[in-house]
């Protein structure tokens, strides 16, 4: 087995509740059993455009969306979350998944992803903000004004935007997507647990 | 507590993959914690209608439907149900819900339901066909022709009209869905074990 073969890609939004729980829990989860997560930060807004939907599919069904937030309340009592129901949904993430994916260049996305995460569904901060971004970044001891600028340079806006044709490319129509090594793909945050198993047996 | 607290209602659609797995499980689940099922066939497709879907979204949105798929295999799998699939989807399940309401006043809705299903998602059978449905009656020890006619009365007909509206008017939006005695609601298979929880808890 080679250290690829534990390897578990995680495709995530920060608008996307389920997300939320997903990305809170999966590093303790995955070191457990060895699995290195890497952080695939995407946006569902041009998925969902694609099929012709203007805005999250708990906002289109209404009935789907009250029993989400009950469950989602449910879900974050279980797993001793923090949880207050966001003022704005889906909050524009754009900003925040430029931040993600230079911060998935050096290592330190897990926790960057947190922090955007508790802003969004523990403290009902607006993530589109960069005063909100910039001090999640300074809190991590990286320089918030440097890596702002450079979020929004054409570079990572581009690749922000193949990230997210890459993610349409495999298949992805959610957020939390897990894909293994051989490319087992495994929606929602009920499905950390076999994602990391598969991963972890590396068939 | 009551035995009433200990009550859980199972609202499912035989065209539903999901609820396949839940139907064959369900019982001994929740045997093994002294709740009780009490089981509410409807049909999804009304429901989908009032939102302006004509089919599953699982046909509906191909992604999600190639995923899903995948997904059900897996999960035969590791709940050890045979799994062939259905060269329709979904199949046209009045009928087969229009039995169960019958089967349901007499105590034998589990194992009609249980039969059903496994002619849908092991056997391919066509379940639309009253041989088909007649068959797995006879197989239970009751009449056969009897049942299928008075399934297709104006009052059977009325009476499984009305548990669809009822669950549309409680906010089922998908299927399985559990509803506790004190109206907690639980969305889908992976949802079992939590709902039969809640229902054992009685809060």
């Amino acid at each position: 087995m080679t250290a690829a073969d534990r390897q578990l890609e995680l495709w995530f939004e920060f608008g996307s509740t389920y997300s939320y729980l997903t990305v809170c829990r999966i590093e303790d989860a995955a070191a457990a059993h060895g699995v290195d997560i890497l952080w695939r930060p995407f946006l569902l807004g041009p998925i969902f455009k694609a099929i012709g939907w203007d805005t999250s599919p708990f906002n289109l069904q209404q009935a789907k969306g009250r029993y989400m937030w009950r469950d989602l309340e449910r879900q974050c009592v279980a797993e001793d979350l923090p949880f207050r129901r966001p003022s704005r949904f889906p909050q524009h993430s754009v900003l925040a998944a430029r931040v993600a994916i230079l911060a998935a260049d050096h290592g330190w996305c897990a926790a960057f992803a947190r922090g955007v995460m508790h802003a969004n569904f523990a403290e009902d901060e607006d993530i589109a903000d960069p005063v909100t971004i910039g001090t999640i970044v300074e809190g991590l001891g990286h320089d918030g004004k440097a890596v702002l600028a450079q979020a929004q340079t054409t570079e990572t806006k581009d690749r922000l935007r193949h990230q997210t044709e890459r993610a349409a490319a495999l298949g992805i129509f959610g957020a939390p997507t897990l894909i293994t090594a051989d490319g087992e793909m495994f929606w929602g945050n009920d499905r950390v647990e076999q994602a990391i198993a598969w991963a972890r047996r590396s068939q």
